[in-house]
């Protein structure tokens, strides 16, 4: 059974109950989300270009890689190479699956493709009103340090960062 | 201004108009949570335990670290051990912050605390009704290929196995 609370311009919210697989009964909150793409944009081999962006939802500004969510029925790769000119004014000669992930599978089903983003070359940054946003580019051991020492605290971030620094065949 | 539109068990949702920093006005969808807690937990050093949890938001089973929801005014350390104990009857003699993650700050400001738990001794395992985890051993270096290869997707199951990696000093 199925109670829609909520129709929103990003998010839906609805409760749900539902019978699990051990048989019992469980009322959940679920909130649904059209999913997202994200690119790590590496300038060149060892330098990726970050942004920061005020989020009203933790209060302040965060480092992020360049991310937006996907229009309806936008396949995942177009919506890197858009958000990735949007936000930063590049583009991709070359854009790379790198890993998806499911940001909080408790209570929402939004999955983020990350891309790695090379051979970029200029386009024209574009963004929204409601995009608050400041490009940077830095070194990618300088990232990963800062990851570690807690200043990007961004969960796609982390992954996409993480997950291009060890295939490239870094250790810490 | 705020218009609460849901206070629910796990997440409220309000909808808040605000100014950004750069003037404009933005209508925003805010999913508060009270954050969670959760651990890498090290059976010796190469062996992780993981568990397979089933998820009806995203639809299935899918593999994470130990972790649970802070309760009210609970320290994020004692969530840790307490999650760590009910999920999967183990202890850590020893939990370490590793890292903290924002999970998704574009509509939520849910953060998780992960730990990771060493030294582990026995104690009793206890499921809640709406819990469905089966646990199993892994070696590290077999969970960090199933993040590569896409079988692990939980965000900060990925964080937490991928920033212990590379504290170990590991490549890929």
């Amino acid at each position: 059974m199925r109670k829609e609370i909520y129709k929103g311009k990003i998010v839906d919210l609805r409760v749900e109950t539902t019978t699990l697989p051990n048989g019992a009964t469980a009322t959940l909150e679920i909130i649904s989300h059209p999913g997202a793409s994200a690119v790590v944009p590496l300038k060149d081999a060892s330098t990726v270009i970050l942004v920061r962006q005020y989020r009203h939802a933790v209060g302040g500004y965060i480092y992020e890689i360049p991310a937006g969510k996907l229009s309806p029925g936008e396949d995942p790769k177009d919506c890197a190479q858009r958000e990735l000119e949007e936000e930063i004014g590049y583009r991709a000669s070359n854009l790379e699956l790198v890993i998806s992930l499911l940001t909080t599978p408790g209570f929402t089903d939004e999955v983020i493709y990350i891309y790695k983003g090379t051979n970029l070359i200029q386009g024209t940054q574009h963004l929204g009103d409601h995009e608050v946003i400041e490009v940077l580019e830095m070194p990618m051991a300088e990232a990963i340090a800062k990851i570690q020492d807690g200043t990007i605290r961004d969960g796609k971030t982390i992954v996409g960062l993480q997950t291009v620094w060890l295939q490239m065949g870094n250790r810490a």
